[in-house]
């Protein structure tokens, strides 16, 4: 398999953000609580922020909904290049429209999911959803992770799958995010495909990853731990021998979240620790934990002494 | 628990065909295709046609483009009353503007998915989902048929989930959708909820599923074979000892379509017997068969003597 190398700046890289997504009191997606939190995140280290990842719970939000935080976001001076947006729906038409839109706003890069409805498609079926994205948007500046949640999507993004859409379409597939939580999945995927940004799911495997080679992670974990996580990334760029110990220190936050539904112990934490409950306010059919949940996920941070940064 | 009988006027019964959506040359639903179609089904014998089901790739479109068809095939003159309108999409948004819309068109009868992103997700978080639907749709006309298919949605619609929107919902909760194939979860459905139109997902259990009072069946294969699958239905009803000789000729059809991918196979009977290529055209992921594929279905059909009635 040929594929063409991108320069090292345009590569995609780094610890990225996919961000959470606050509802007004109408449950609309805040643009102004999401500027600030983007806009923390990145004064926080964040080399990037995805809107409208899993974290964001892309797919409770129309197209329409999507566009107008996307424009809220790059209104307010969010830069479009360190910004990844989230652009795979079930219906074709939808993510055509999300893309032309994000590339009009200047934003180039994308996390797409496959198209998650019907199971057991065909290599021929996904390869022609992600082409017909590529070809109807036509744009040379486009970057495209691909996004490979089976658990969620439950319609993997194979090998064979990987290597078509490399060699019809080189640079502007430039990396993949492994969300399986198989860790020797995300290992393989980094030596097999050298030229593509591989980005673990999730900071546990972020020393591992970049070890041998991956780009960074794009982690959910960061919404509430950027500063530690960045800390983690920097100490193995520079060669700092406690870049262990930074990780086994940020892990600790990971761990407690994962006791909990994903969304609903982040927003919890950013309710709590921004003293902001509107941050509660998430999309049916994802609910707030309930009271013991949530008493015991703060108890539990407490306990480790965490404390938001910035 | 108590639920609101319905007047049997009202009740979903019948045997309803779940659509399939055919595209114009630019892969947009096609109105004039689809009406036709449509039409042809009543005709042939269905009581009702489900507008943007799973065999109707309703996933595959946007809102928009799901508005459109429907408009025009109510404009068309199709009674919105034998209209089922598939309104269950992941954003809540989107649900309730599909809703809203059908409403708008005279179309009370609905088959709603829960939303279908998000796994192992809570029964309340599943119950508000269908309950801000009803709640923001506030419409006393409003008749919704619960769809359970999950080998696709990978989200069960629980004895939970039914009983508490029944009860909340009586009347307005009518009746559900099986699509899970398991024989035994239908019959205990109909047999749980005796107020409730329980349809199979398949016309290989329509005969068994009224003789224990069930409504009927929505079924793909109607799409093809409606006024055999409709006279095994009428043979039932009037005692005819002929209903299970139909019900075994009719499932000839259905064990040929089941080798192949759903929609892939029946669009691919539909170009052949109406001879009109333009019903291979489908969206990604799915994509037409092989032409191996394609030779082999049509020769089963043929050597069991398949033709399309009318």
């Amino acid at each position: 398999m040929t594929m063409q190398t991108n320069a090292d700046r345009s590569r995609l890289e780094g610890v990225w953000c996919p961000a959470l997504t606050p509802l007004d009191s109408d449950s609309i997606p805040d643009a102004r609580r999401f500027g600030g939190h983007a806009r923390w995140l990145l004064d926080q280290g964040c080399h990037g922020v995805v809107v409208f990842g899993t974290t964001g719970e892309a797919p409770s939000f129309s197209v329409q909904e999507r566009m107008v935080l996307l424009e809220s976001a790059v209104g307010a001076g969010l830069p479009p290049a360190r910004l990844m947006v989230g652009n795979g729906c079930c219906a074709l038409s939808d993510s055509v429209r999300l893309t032309i839109h994000a590339l009009e706003l200047g934003c180039t890069r994308f996390l797409m999911m496959p198209p998650f409805f019907f199971k057991n498609v065909s290599e021929e079926g996904l390869f022609r959803s992600y082409a017909e994205v590529i070809e109807q948007t036509a744009s040379d500046a486009m970057r495209i992770c691909l996004y490979h949640f089976p658990q969620l999507s439950g319609v993997p993004v194979t090998h064979g799958l990987i290597e078509r859409l490399a060699v019809a379409y080189p640079g502007i597939i430039a990396g993949i995010k492994d969300s399986s939580g198989d860790a020797d999945h995300t290992l393989d995927l980094i030596r097999r495909y050298p030229e593509l940004a591989v980005f673990p799911g999730s900071d546990a495997l972020l020393l591992r990853g970049i070890g041998e080679g991956g780009a960074g992670c794009i982690a959910a974990t960061l919404n509430i731990n950027p500063a530690a996580i960045r800390r983690v990334y920097d100490a193995f760029k520079t060669g700092d021998p406690e870049a262990d110990v930074l990780h086994k220190t940020a892990n600790k936050v990971r761990e407690i979240l994962d006791r909990y539904p994903l969304v609903s112990g982040l927003k919890q934490a950013m309710a709590h620790y921004h003293g902001d409950p509107a941050w509660l306010r998430m999309r049916p059919p994802l609910v707030p934990l309930g009271e013991r949940d949530a008493g015991a996920l703060l108890a539990a941070l407490g306990a480790i002494g965490f404390v938001l940064a910035g």
